[in-house]
């Protein structure tokens, strides 16, 4: 069945390619000041192509960094409200003798467009414009009200983004974000994201003594706050890697059976994930890697330090140790509950003569959770049924999102990530790349999901 | 009964201490080149004093770095040659906020000469000196060889002590060393000081993977480099802290009667040494504590370290851990036996899957020990029950001095330790001071031992 909008966005593929190439040839590194020209014509860019394809009170939002690029078309009354989100910053692209061509002129080899951005995240991006642009052009309209937000401070952990939503909550305000960011998890199968791991952290002091000790003096009387350190935190798993905190994992929804067969349908070889980073497995052996580093809590210490760590030698009996710890939390967990958990089994194993205090317990974001049901969830998996002819798995995500759990928590806004980008090309690293592949893909999936959302009464992205 | 060059002595008294306070007045800090003038200064003024006492052949001697200053007499045909050790280097005075007078003007309050260097070793170096100038003053001759070797670079470890001796090998040739550093171990009993341990040390690197690894995408599924670190460093001790590595201490000499009968015998509260510097005891609950830090190996991660350790979160999984680890060794080990041991222990106890490379695996050095018959000891006693009424008691001390292992191990020679200062004068710090009751009971103890030592055959001194 011939679909107009979809056919006009294929016939213009070379067009987009083009007006992509000239996007990722800005080095709009957002970590850099060096950068400033390649951030400033990237919004000149994104400003001028929202206002050529229609959209309306395009404008800069000033939180109090980078700015982000605003432009809506709010001409679907009754019908739902998606705010689009894009960012329009990449990484930096060190180490520069790395790339093969150079990271900011982009190049085609083997059917993967070379350049920084390209996966991560200016295609998917330009991908979403060009199908809200093709509806316009060909039918006039849009199925679905669109805000799009593209955001200039992805890369460096989002700082002004809760001001920028303080200021300007009003534009903001949709029914639910519908992202560019986030891509496909598998080349394999089609997958949809319904949702990720929460977070929380601590950090924590161990003192033996007033200072440090001489060894000689005082070495096989006293206790080492070294030793001491590194009781606790061993004392924090078991030989196999499993947390033995105790009520680390009570409050966790347990895996529905849609979720662990959906985890189990994942093509995921546990073997290839560790040896391409060189590393060993750990973790309870009962459940499966995929299902561990998705659905259940872990913890792990990110940083532990004490005693002389320069050059050469020195003899001392150390009086004070650190240690960074993050925890992801799983759904329905309440993240402060489990980083309180941590610290009274670190307090209950702490030997007495030896103070612990905690520097840092955050608060923590819980995981994210979209419902099988929610709209969000409905509308993709009909599209890329259709697509694919293939059942979308649902997965889960270790790492949690931060824009998505800003705009939870402070908008109430559920997010769904629709990219198109893959797991396997290197999105922090040299020689990033974006499939070619994947373009038509998005190309024919976008304009569709856009239909799908209309069929929804607004209210009922809210969960 | 009367003694001529005593009473001398103690006559002198004043001057002497007028003598000590100029001394004290040159800030001789070796550590720092800010002080060469210090430096220079002190040279000069031993190398004056040594040569206004009748001393011959008076010199600096140059290993490279801050020269020593000789001077000899060796008029006492068949009978013992002592080299005499002290140093007129001082450890730097900072923080200088912290002293209740100028660390370089040497004052007086409540029986106790305050000044950088008064303790360590200015004190006890012009002691020894007096005791020659003394016996040449009103006798003529001294009863032994006197060779003095006034180091410049003890309190920054002696860098250039071993290329000076290969300099200077025939100039320093002695039967023994009797060293004014290292001074009584109580002010209650007499004490001679019979050893001390050994040391090794060694330095390790782990890893678990070939980079970090983002927490969200691998937590919960691979090895982390700080918790298998943790688990390495809890496995070398009990909870107790009783080192648990196989064969840590097999080829120790155990204690005699009469070394665990003067341990048990010297006044230690153990409450008050752990009490004085906010420490806790750890060790074996069977063995004495002073027995444990004297007589007995042991084991202490000097620092660890691994991961993120700057400011806020960074949740990252560590591929890498690194630990450096110092050993006290006991009279009649092999430290580079134990220091093997240590190794094997962290290989046996690393999982497959973690790499373990060890930058470092010294030699070390084995334990110093004076049998409780060797002229050296025998002499003390003599001196010391004579002066006090008291039977010295034998001690050990639990670190290692770097020159007697250094004299022992390039020339053969025994040192007995025969300074004044007591451990609780803070010499390594602000407000050190030396007791001037110490005065002159070193006045009084250093011509006797003199004497005491010339009725050995200069061949008994080697053991």
């Amino acid at each position: 069945m011939s679909d107009p909008v979809i056919d006009h966005l294929l016939s213009r593929q070379d067009d987009i390619l083009q007006d992509l190439n000239a996007l990722l040839r800005m080095p709009s590194v957002s970590a850099d000041p060096a950068f400033a020209q390649g951030m400033a014509d990237a919004r000149d860019f994104l400003s001028e192509k929202l206002t050529a394809i229609g959209m309306e009170n395009v404008q800069l939002l000033d939180g109090g960094g980078q700015p982000a690029v605003y432009g809506d078309w709010l001409h679907a009354p009754g019908k739902p409200t998606l705010l689009v989100y894009g960012h329009y910053d990449v990484q930096p692209p060190d180490p520069l003798d790395q790339w093969v061509t150079p990271p900011f002129e982009p190049t085609v080899r083997d059917g993967k467009l070379y350049a920084r951005g390209a996966s991560d995240v200016k295609g998917s991006t330009i991908i979403a414009i060009e199908a809200v642009a093709s509806l316009l052009a060909v039918e006039g309209r849009c199925p679905i009200n669109i805000k799009f937000f593209l955001e200039g401070e992805e890369e460096t952990g989002s700082p002004s983004l809760r001001s920028l939503i303080e200021r300007y909550r009003d534009v903001l305000s949709a029914d639910a974000v519908l992202s560019a960011d986030g891509g496909r998890a598998s080349r394999e199968v089609p997958t949809i994201n319904t949702g990720a791991r929460g977070t929380n952290g601590l950090e924590f002091t161990l003192r033996t003594a007033d200072g440090d000790l001489h060894s000689g003096r005082y070495g096989g009387a006293v206790r080492n706050a070294l030793h001491e350190m590194a009781m606790l935190i061993a004392s924090l798993h078991d030989s196999e890697g499993r947390v033995t905190v105790s009520g680390f994992d009570t409050d966790m929804e347990q895996p529905s059976a849609r979720q662990r067969a959906d985890t189990a349908a994942f093509p995921f070889d546990e073997a290839a994930f560790l040896q391409e980073v060189g590393a060993t497995g750990a973790g309870d052996p009962a459940i499966a890697m995929r299902e561990r580093i998705t659905l259940r809590p872990c913890l792990d210490v990110n940083g532990m330090w004490g005693g002389y760590t320069g050059a050469g030698s020195k003899t001392i009996i150390p009086s004070e140790a650190h240690a960074k710890i993050s925890i992801r939390v799983a759904a329905g967990q309440d993240p402060k509950r489990v980083a309180d958990a941590v610290v009274a089994h670190l307090e209950a194993h702490c030997p007495e003569g030896v103070s612990l205090s905690f520097d840092r317990v955050g608060a923590g974001s819980p995981a994210s959770t979209l419902a099988p049901d929610h709209p969000l969830v409905q509308a993709a998996e009909t599209v890329l049924l259709r697509e694919s002819g293939k059942q979308p798995i649902h997965v889960r995500l270790g790492a949690s999102v931060p824009i998505t759990s800003i705009f939870k928590e402070m908008m109430g806004m559920d997010t769904l990530m629709f990219g198109f980008n893959l797991p396997d090309e290197p999105v922090h690293a040299p020689n990033e790349f974006f499939r070619l592949e994947s373009v038509p893909m998005g190309l024919r999936a976008w304009p569709q999901i856009l239909r799908e959302l209309a069929a929804f009464e607004p209210g009922a992205f809210r969960s």
